[in-house]
C-alpha cells in the first residue's frame, strides 16, 4: 500500500532496531483518510472473507478497524484490558502479554458479542510478536466463531510474530511488511 | 438525533438513576454507519468553528472523533491515561478523575501534536461529571491552543457535568440529551 508507505517514510521514527514510532498519524495522532484508504484495502484483500463482525484490541486498532467495519457493513468490537464496572454478563478472556508494555494484560469481550455464527475479521495496527492478534484469535476460538482472516496495518517481518500468525493458517494480510528498520526503513515488495 | 435517540431507547441498557450502558453500539461494540451519521451531525452543528484538529480520550471516544476528523478533514488526536514507553518527547498533562472507574488518571498528550495555531474541538462519547471534558479543555489552553467547540454523543442532562461544560462558554453540543433514566428513558426535546 504504497501511501502507506509513503507516510511511514516520512513520519515515521526509528528509535531501536526494532521499535518503530508512528503516533503522527497511527497510534496518539490519527490521520483519518489515511485510516479510511486502509479500511478500504482490507475490505478489497478480505473481499471473500464473509466477514460478520471485525474485531480488535483497544486502543491503536480501533481507527482502522472501525474504518474496516465501516466498509464492510458489519460491526466492530474492540477487547478490552479492563473489566468495566458496569460488565454484568458473561465474558471470554485471555491473558496477552506485551512486549513494547511489559506487561500482561488480561483481555476481554463480553460473550453476548460473539457468536457461534460469527465470523471474525481480526484487526490491528502492528504485528510484532503477535501476542496480541493470537489472544484475539483464542477470544473468537473460545466463542466457537470462526476466523475470517487476521488483518494488519504494519507488519514487522524480522520479529516472530509474523512466523507465529502464520502457522495457525488462517488468511493474513499485512498492509505493508518492513524487513528492517535500520540502516533505513526497508520494505517488502 | 433521531437515529441515536432510537438506538438507546431499543439498546441501551439502564443499571441505575445514573447508569446508561450502551456498549452494543458505542462503548465495546461499535456501529460503524451510526458513527458515520454522528461525524456527520458533529460536522453540521460546529460547522463554524474553523477546527483544525479534533481531541478526545482514550478509548470510547476514539470512534465518534475518528468520523468526525473525518468528515472535517482534520487530524484526530486521542489523549492517553498511560505513559507510552516508547514517549521520548515533552507532553501536556492533566488529572483527570472518573467516578464511573472510581479512578484517578494523568491524561497526557504529546506537545507536538497541539499548537497555538489549533482550533481544537473536543468530542467525546458521554458527558456526565464532565470531569474527562474539562481535563481535555486543560490540555488545549495548556498548549495556548484554542477551543473550537465541546460535542458529546449522549448528554446526561441530570448530571453535574451539563451546567459546569457550559460554564466554560465555549460552544457546547450534544446530539442526545437525557433528562432521566427511570422510570424510562427520557430526552429532551
Amino acid at each position: 500500500m504504497e501511501a502507506l508507505k509513503r507516510k511511514i517514510k516520512e513520519e515515521g521514527i526509528v528509535l531501536s532496531e526494532t521499535v518503530l514510532k508512528v503516533d503522527s498519524f497511527l497510534n496518539h495522532q490519527v490521520d483519518p483518510a489515511l485510516m479510511e484508504a486502509v479500511g478500504e484495502e482490507f475490505v478489497r484483500r478480505f473481499a471473500r472473507s464473509g466477514a460478520t463482525k471485525v474485531l480488535t484490541l483497544e486502543t491503536s486498532g480501533i481507527a482502522p478497524a472501525l474504518m474496516t467495519a465501516l466498509k464492510l457493513g458489519v460491526p466492530m468490537v474492540f477487547a478490552r484490558k479492563k473489566a468495566s464496572v458496569l460488565t454484568d454478563t458473561g465474558e471470554y478472556r485471555v491473558q496477552v502479554h506485551s512486549f513494547t508494555k511489559r506487561e500482561t494484560n488480561d483481555v476481554r469481550i463480553q460473550k453476548r458479542f460473539l457468536s457461534p455464527d460469527d465470523k471474525v475479521l481480526i484487526i490491528d495496527d502492528f504485528l510484532a510478536n503477535g501476542e496480541a492478534a493470537l489472544g484475539l484469535v483464542r477470544l473468537v476460538e473460545q466463542a466457537g466463531a470462526t476466523v475470517a482472516g487476521i488483518g494488519f496495518v504494519i507488519e514487522k517481518s524480522f520479529q516472530s510474530g509474523a512466523t507465529r500468525i502464520r502457522e495457525t493458517g488462517y488468511p493474513v494480510e499485512s498492509l505493508v511488511r518492513i524487513t528492517r528498520l535500520l540502516p533505513e526503513i526497508s520494505f517488502k515488495e
